[in-house]
């Protein structure tokens, strides 16, 4: 084989899988000097090949039997472009088990069957890439792995759901509510029919495990991210981070602590100044912190056709690349180590709450007793009147607390009669 | 050879030296599981013995012979962190023609001689990278040939100077004239004792011509790069920008137009709402527009000990994958086209243009008149009083204009007795 022409397989013809054959055909003529063979789609796995060949120059590429990608020993690559599990799982065990090289953009399946996957590629000496699994379209696995492997990293934070930025950037821009919002983006295609994956931070979270793992060389899954959503977010709640200098934004965190990684997915107050507060609308940004680089952060389109198609087809060319010099599976899995996922109650945290209370003396002296109890101190305090009579509204923001104690003490003041409603209580970056 | 260690040298000592020398005794338990091998500095080439000797553990490894670097057959890896043109040029030719592996943050030499030392990597068969020569530890070039490959780069933009930065922010944050910033500036370190090449804009344009030359795959070089630096610039000039809704940044800008590329460094007014506006204090950022991915922002430390040593290792233990998987030059040089770099004259901008004009009826007149007959429309226009009896200050914004035809228009607008000064003219970022 002369490798001059690179045959390859796409799994699934949706948004992403239309975008890479739209990418590879925009970069037929220059391919050859770019990476020194041709990648030709020589077969498309799609659910309705009438509707897909409507998408495609020559019909006779599409297929609706898998096997047949599978088993083509012709072909090199198997692009997978499907969603969720099944049968996605066991087309790329099959492809990497016949020899064949994977790209995945499928998030889900690697935040949980990561490891297994990688494994595969590595015993059959084959690439297993997947840079378009995390933030689209934004280089972030590939410069985790390769550009910034001279640093311990200690931390990779994003806003890494376009969805919910968009969502909360309209609350905060316009004053818009949660449900106004989410309707909105709905109508503007921002949002799915079922939104549930995004706005209750599981798209999230898949991510956070994904990045979690290539930066700390420890495999982190789904299952290990504590998880809240941005549903219970209010316009006041935004209004007042405002006023205490802070945006809301649903972070991806990952740590790396001295006694365990820390892992979560939650809306978050930010400094307006921090970097990541100026990333509005469905813009992606991950921000990583290394013990030599310091500060990095990579911003673009974490969604979309074609940037994400940009990540997948970097990947197809790396393949490419590899396949020339004859160095597959030149970098597989980087997870040497095994440090244990911290469970979210051992975490440190300062808190944001919003309290519905009784307008009366002594309620402020409850909260802070309490508090006090748990070794919780307060940093800053607001307290307003209320349109219900003989109602107060006190927010708080406390300072650093292990949150396991924090609960506690929340717990305890819920039942005092003096507190009416706890409307919110939101995490604080930084210590 | 198990290549269990890699030996390398060290070309210098100074700050970025002695950074790759920390970050790599930092690697030192990790590496072998990371990257399959160690990596070991057994030799560094310094000036002064007796000054470096205080900065290494054992200093048995240095020298001040550089002969003994090249000639030395365990060498595999040559590390040029040197400054300047010569010797650093002789010495990563003969370390490439001797079969070793090179990694350089040298940009004065590569945005010069890039060509002739990725020409001489390619023909011996070995790696020429050199990720830290633009934009220290911010991940670019590696993303631009790898993770962005499967775009056309249209556009890459950036604020590729920290010192410039640093004094910008300072005069837009605290109105400071741009001498008692510079000022500031060399007491806190972030400039140097001759601050020439980074307010002249001189430093700016090597990474200019770098980056230009990795995304369009046609090379640039320095001579090719209109250069313009900050030392004009007032801030009474940032106050009326701030006016009109834009920062003034020193921008490194390279575009591929249809007849020609543009590269250029120079202030620009960019829209306050622009990504690149919040990268502020010494902080760097690259912006890289491209047909599928859109827009993409890498942003982090642009200089320094540490960050630009992680860009460094970054490529050293990138060899090193490639030296254990026998896939050395895996990508060499990428510049495949020759594409023709514009003259300034013959590239379009929007221009702000402050002038000292007479204060009596028909010098705003005078001003359109001369603008219309070279077909500059004016976008938008701000005329004050000044202290000066009789003199009043206007600012233009033009629209869209050939660079050539707007200078003809600014002499014949200077010869006119009604124009006391033009204090300032910039370019404006967007159509």
């Amino acid at each position: 084989m002369d490798n001059k022409v690179i045959k390859a397989a796409l799994l699934g013809l949706g948004t992403v899988g239309t975008g890479v054959y739209k990418v590879l055909k925009n970069q037929e003529s220059e391919m050859e000097a770019k990476i020194g063979s041709k990648v030709q789609i020589s077969r498309i796995l799609v659910r309705n090949l009438e509707k897909a060949s409507e998408k495609v120059e020559d019909d006779s590429v599409l297929t609706n039997s898998c096997d047949e990608n599978i088993n083509d020993p012709l072909i090199t690559i198997v692009i997978e472009l499907m969603v969720g599990m099944e049968p996605a799982r066991t087309y790329i065990l099959a492809a990497l088990r016949a020899g064949k090289h994977v790209v995945s953009a499928n998030k889900d399946l690697i935040a949980v069957h990561g490891r297994e996957l990688l494994e595969a590629a590595e015993a059959n000496h084959v690439d297993f890439l997947f840079e378009a699994a995390v933030a689209g379209g934004i280089p972030i696995i590939r410069p985790l792995k390769q550009c910034l492997a001279g640093n311990y990293i200690t931390e990779v934070m994003g806003i890494v759901n376009g969805t919910t930025n968009f969502i909360l950037t309209r609350m905060t821009q316009d004053g818009m509510e949660f449900q106004d919002a989410l309707a909105l983006a709905t109508e503007l295609g921002y949002a799915e029919a079922d939104p549930t994956a995004d706005i209750e931070g599981l798209d999230a979270a898949r991510k956070v495990a994904i990045l979690a793992s290539v930066a700390f060389h420890s495999r982190v899954v789904f299952d290990d991210v504590y998880i809240e959503g941005i549903t219970k977010i209010s316009s006041k709640d935004i209004r007042y981070a405002k006023e205490m200098g802070c945006d809301i934004k649903l972070l991806g965190v990952a740590k790396q602590a001295e006694d365990g990684i820390e892992a979560y997915v939650c809306p978050v107050l930010i400094p307006s100044t921090h970097q990541l507060a100026t990333v509005n609308d469905s813009y992606n940004a991950v921000f990583v912190h290394g013990d030599a680089v310091e500060d990095v952060m990579f911003f673009g389109r974490g969604a979309g056709e074609l940037p994400t198609a940009s990540a997948v087809v970097g990947d197809v060319f790396d393949i490419v690349r590899n396949i020339r010099m004859g160095c597959a599976a030149r970098i597989g899995c980087t997870c040497y180590k095994e440090i244990p996922v911290k469970k979210m109650e051992d975490t440190y945290h300062r808190y944001f709450i919003r309290l519905q209370v009784e307008d009366r003396p002594g309620v402020l002296a409850d909260i802070t007793t309490i508090f006090a109890k748990y070794e919780v101190s307060i940093a800053q305090i607001i307290q307003k009147e209320t349109k219900t009579p003989g109602s107060a509204e006190v927010v708080v923001i406390t300072s650093t607390v292990r949150e396991g104690d924090f609960r506690t003490a929340m717990a305890e003041l819920g039942n005092r009669s003096s507190i009416r409603k706890t409307s919110s209580v939101l995490r604080v970056y930084g210590k």
